[in-house]
């Protein structure tokens, strides 16, 4: 069994603004350790899979600092998406490029700006779940257990155990209302975390049969470096439709089998999650150069420079080099608020 | 009646760090416009006082910034004092270089630090004050009405009427206990801001009188710019005591005034202190560049960069180019203790 990391790396999140900029959205953040999230997803792998085995798909302009970040993975592995068409045309890509890697090649879909541990307790899912896609001919989804009514991701529901712990997935649900959502966790579903694992001759008979119109614009299409390459990638981003995996493939095969997690997870959906794992006493976050005096419950980020802050509590404080950011973390998401004022501004652009 | 400003602007206040710096104290720093206090202590002197005839004493390390930050004073009456001796050897040497400028010439001596308002209010005092320091041959020194117990502060007390608001000082009080200071407050007792009307001939007759050290260093003193007046600048600064004057001089003459201001004092103790004049419908007091989002009662000090802030309450948030402090506006005094901490770090001291 070998497998093929497939690493989505497209993202433009704003919520880690200021640090995060178009130029440099989350996935290539120091949010978790001294190197880019997207960085700790490859590191996170070994040895299961080597960087050499990755592929990335990212945004085109992205593709230059992508490789910067991750010199482990072959330049052409890199893809720069001419458009962002969402999740089905790039893992239909991925499985294109893969397929006839051998019988043993397993890919495995992953988002690239998540928090992940245990690795080694990952790892193992990993290769349960690859192992299980080998075996069933089926796409293997991680499902997260789901331990709070969140209302910002889809649902899985599993159906009845296909081997030792992996089941049918009974229905795909979309996000949900707080009170739905109440009786998802209730009821056990899981989150569909956007980790999918299958071998790519199963994922490409998937698409040909529910999305005919990737599946044709695949036809053809040669491999990276390979002549006519660039020109063919153009031409496939501008025929596919923009769709989502889940909703081109996942909700109508009935060859989806889900993985209950056993690893911990959080999508780090705002800098107050970086608060998950607090790193002194006080409950503190720090990253960076701080000099804290009766400070506690705070995510500190001095991305340049120092950051002092005394006698503050569950404080967000993020510096960079043209910023600094001061929010309670309880409001940590309303720093879209502030980017959306910095778009209307007229010189407010140079900082997003 | 000519007014000759003395200035004395050796201050080193780390109070507001990390805006001031060693190189860079508080006189120097454009806290309430856009130009430095000191700058604004001379403006507000106009058309009182010309800016050419004032003289400022600092530290010889600041004098080359000092001049920059008020060009319309002539060079050599920016003195710098090759060690700090307090306020006592700086006005008797003001005093000295006045001496001789002509019957109607009054030295006004005062901090280049504070907030005074309104400027016109400000002069009219001064213009009241030093005709009576000429008519009765008196230092005058202005008294702030104190309207709460600071304790941080030296008391006036005034006694008996000297014309229409002049009152002779019955003592000299130093900075008291709270206890103390209260019952300063309620007996109509005044804050001596370090603000002194005299002219030379009085102020070195009182120094002669008072404080004989500082006197006979003066013998012979040139004036700036004659030959040999640095090493004499060096011999008499190595030769006077430490004192101040209030010390030296005010607690021993009987020949002290003192005038109640009719004007607003704040000797802007702390980055709270800026808070006084909000500027926006929240109260928050904001200079530099700010983006705020259901902020209120907060001071927002962009030095350099963007300030963004999203519903906090009371806070100071300061942004200079390598550091940013934040804490809430009751704990601003504390930002000495994080001065401290820097002073005992390896790499500390190049932030102080």
């Amino acid at each position: 069994m070998r497998l093929y990391p497939v690493i989505l790396a497209g993202g433009r999140g704003e919520r880690f603004w200021p640090l995060s900029r178009r130029a440099r959205p989350k996935q290539l953040l120091p949010l978790l350790s001294e190197r880019s999230m997207l960085a700790d997803t490859l590191a996170r792998l070994d040895p299961l899979a080597p960087a050499s085995s990755a592929w990335i798909l990212t945004a085109r302009d992205l593709a230059p600092a992508v490789r910067a970040s991750v010199p482990g993975v072959p330049e052409l592995q890199v893809v720069g998406e001419p458009t962002g068409k969402n999740t089905a045309p790039a893992i239909a890509l991925a499985s294109w490029w893969l397929h006839g890697s051998g019988a043993d090649a397993v890919a495995v879909v992953l988002p690239s700006d998540h928090r992940i541990e245990p690795a080694d307790a990952f790892r193992k899912d990993l290769e349960e779940a690859a192992q299980t896609a080998l075996e069933r001919n089926a796409i293997v989804v991680i499902g997260i257990p789901a331990n709070r009514p969140e209302t910002g991701y889809g649902y899985i529901e599993a159906g009845e155990p296909v081997g030792s712990r992996a089941r049918r997935v009974a229905a795909f649900r979309e996000k949900p209302d707080r009170e739905t959502a109440a009786r998802y966790v209730a009821s056990g579903h899981l989150w569909n975390a956007g980790m999918f694992v299958f071998t790519p001759e199963v994922m490409l008979k998937e698409i040909r049969a529910h999305a005919p119109e990737i599946a044709s614009a695949l036809e053809g299409m040669p491999a990276p470096g390979e002549p006519g390459s660039e020109q063919a990638l153009e031409r496939y981003y501008a025929a596919v439709p923009s769709i989502s995996i889940d909703y081109a493939v996942m909700e109508r095969t009935r060859n989806a089998l889900v993985l209950p997690a056993r690893f911990g997870w959080d999508d780090l959906g705002s800098w107050a999650a970086l608060g998950g794992d607090a790193q002194d006493a006080a409950g503190n976050t720090v990253r960076g150069r701080a000099l804290l005096e009766d400070v506690s419950g705070s995510v500190v980020f001095a991305d340049e420079g120092l950051v002092a802050a005394v006698g503050v509590r569950d404080l967000v404080i993020v510096r960079t080099g043209d910023v600094t950011l001061v929010c309670p973390r309880e409001r940590a998401q309303d720093v879209r608020a502030l980017v959306e004022r910095l778009r209307r501004e007229a010189d407010g652009s140079a900082l997003l």
